[in-house]
């Protein structure tokens, strides 16, 4: 079995484990222990990990990549607590589908199937049951995966919230594809494939009753086609990921720090609608760190940029398409953003989050 | 892409579609669409098949089998919401790796990577979640199985129950084998691994603080290994079941359903300890219709029936096995129960569950 989701961190010694601050200070989950920040990622690594024995655990990664009977079979999985179930621009569904094809996606695979397993709550109405099903189902087939296999569990009121879902899903690996944190490289090309921010700030106006003028939708979408365009460029691209929880402040943080590398950013160039921008103002949130549902950020070698932004730009996923950045010697382990004025800041990964349940 | 998990009934057109009764009499979830029986089925068969476009939607099985990339992959997912979270024999991780693992394991399959995605409460104590880790960690490690992926979501207090998990899993079915419900022929010895009833009264007697005299434990055990024996004596096994929620009496319906056949049960083979019988007469629950989650039933061709049984008999799992009956050609579709008084009565699908949460 070769899982290709290795970290390069030793291995984690239960037996002499005790929980390290800040955890310790504060022996209760809290919020941000779900916002895919840094309490996220304690909880992987000093929980998770060592109590499954699996240094290899796929932390840093959307997806692990197992070998599997000859085929390199990846595997992910996303939990989906959304609320609202319904929001401009998707819902719960649409999320719980993306979501994973996504994630299967960040490492060149081809999604083929998921599982679905509903936590319903008693008394949720069947008809609300039924439109997330419904919206799970038409977001499979605009993704061109199958819902192969599922479970529903039922708990008490008030041990739940209507519905929670839980997916998982499964596809290929093309041959020459290693697509992975680690492979950051100095001199890589970093691009984003369109404006970022939309989709936290939708669900955030929708849950608060928020009006900006303008209704600002969500960016929930499947990446596996837009990715498959970028592989037909070259099979030789480093890193795909996409920035959900913790946005793209936190993703090009994991990236650095698995590969080791420096990132610099340039903010001018990051695309951000003016209203995200705007309301991401009045709400005093960072749009580096609001959540997208339908974006990628890659990492390119410098000579196959050009080509692959073009590519990402031909796709209807990827026409706001931008290079951002680049992968530097300088700095490693850490995000540097070249700010409009000239100046220069450091984008650390975020404690918790800034919007809880936004997927 | 063979699907084997395939079912004979006609596809549902979604347009024309109407939520039928008891579905529409109730138009709320209630306790029951979770407890494995009829109304479990049914929120399958009228809002998630037609949902999901899917007809071959793997309802009727453990597991989906997937034909990918030359090989045919197991893969299933169930949700674990047990309460309470720790219980004699067992735990929510003990179950949320062993009842993944045998429904892999149902179709034949031996298990290879599961993914574990945590919906914790705001306010659980990070102990109890770190103790639920070491619990799955230990279960996948016993199982053979890595844990390959996984995800956290936190949930406001008030909206979840501690913890709950939701596992995937996947395997590779070996050349030969087709283990599916529809299999089922007049003629097939039905044997099951062991006594039956533990797992759901030894959750019962801690959940309402009842004592028997003697402490019940739950069977919670992987049975790939003994599958795999099994499959060693003859790769013709027709039809594998663990029977969980629901217990012996849904999972037998369900076969005799999907295959057409009858299935004849000698009430007195069937092994119930005297223990989980006293309990079951004091609660007044039918041991044939509690939960198990380390046993299967099997049905093989009477050719093998003795040289399966043997095998059984000499794994560790299987040293309680038994012959309890066989399937017919009278009476398609229905359980037939043979009294221990010589008369006989009809064993039906329940409806709900006799003990929620339980798995």
């Amino acid at each position: 079995m070769a899982d290709l989701a290795t970290t390069d961190t030793a291995p984690v010694d239960p037996a002499n484990w005790t929980c390290p601050a800040p955890l310790r200070d504060q022996p209760v989950v809290v919020m941000g222990h779900g916002g895919g920040g840094a309490l996220s990622a304690e909880l992987i690594e000093q929980v998770f990990a060592p109590a499954y024995g699996n240094p290899t655990l796929a932390a840093l990664t959307d997806s692990a990549v197992l070998g599997l009977g000859g085929t390199r079979l990846a595997f992910s999985t996303d939990s989906y607590v959304v609320r609202p179930l319904f929001f401009p621009g998707g819902s719960l569904g649409d999320l719980a589908v993306n979501g994973t094809v996504n994630d299967l996606a960040m490492s060149g695979a081809r999604p083929t199937h998921l599982s679905a397993a509903f936590i319903l709550e008693e008394g949720v109405e069947l008809a609300v049951v039924e439109r997330v099903a419904r919206a799970l189902g038409d977001a499979a087939r605009a993704a061109g995966v199958t819902i192969a296999t599922g479970d529903t569990k039922v708990v008490e009121s008030g041990h739940g919230d209507g519905v929670y879902v839980t997916t998982a899903g499964v596809g290929l690996v093309p041959e020459g594809v290693d697509i992975r944190p680690q492979r950051a490289r100095p001199g890589d090309a970093v691009l984003v494939s369109g404006p970022i921010g939309q989709h936290g700030v939708a669900v955030l106006s929708v849950r608060e009753g928020l009006e900006f003028g303008v209704e600002i939708t969500s960016d929930t979408a499947p990446l596996a086609d837009l990715v498959a365009a970028m592989l037909a460029v070259t099979p030789d691209l480093h890193v795909l990921r996409d920035p959900t929880r913790g946005g793209l402040g936190a993703s090009l943080n994991e990236i650095a720090r698995a590969s080791g590398t420096g990132v610099r950013l340039r903010e001018r160039a990051v695309p951000v609608p003016d209203e995200v921008a705007n309301a991401c103002g009045f709400l005093g949130l960072d749009p580096l760190y609001v959540a997208n549902e339908g974006r990628l950020v890659a990492f390119v070698p410098p000579e196959h940029a050009e080509a692959v932004l073009a590519a990402m730009r031909a796709h209807p996923q990827g026409t706001g398409a931008a290079l951002i950045g680049e992968c530097v010697a300088e700095h490693p382990g850490m995000v540097v953003v070249a700010t409009g004025l000239g100046g220069t800041r450091v984008l650390d990964l975020p404690l918790g989050e800034q919007l809880p349940r936004i997927c």
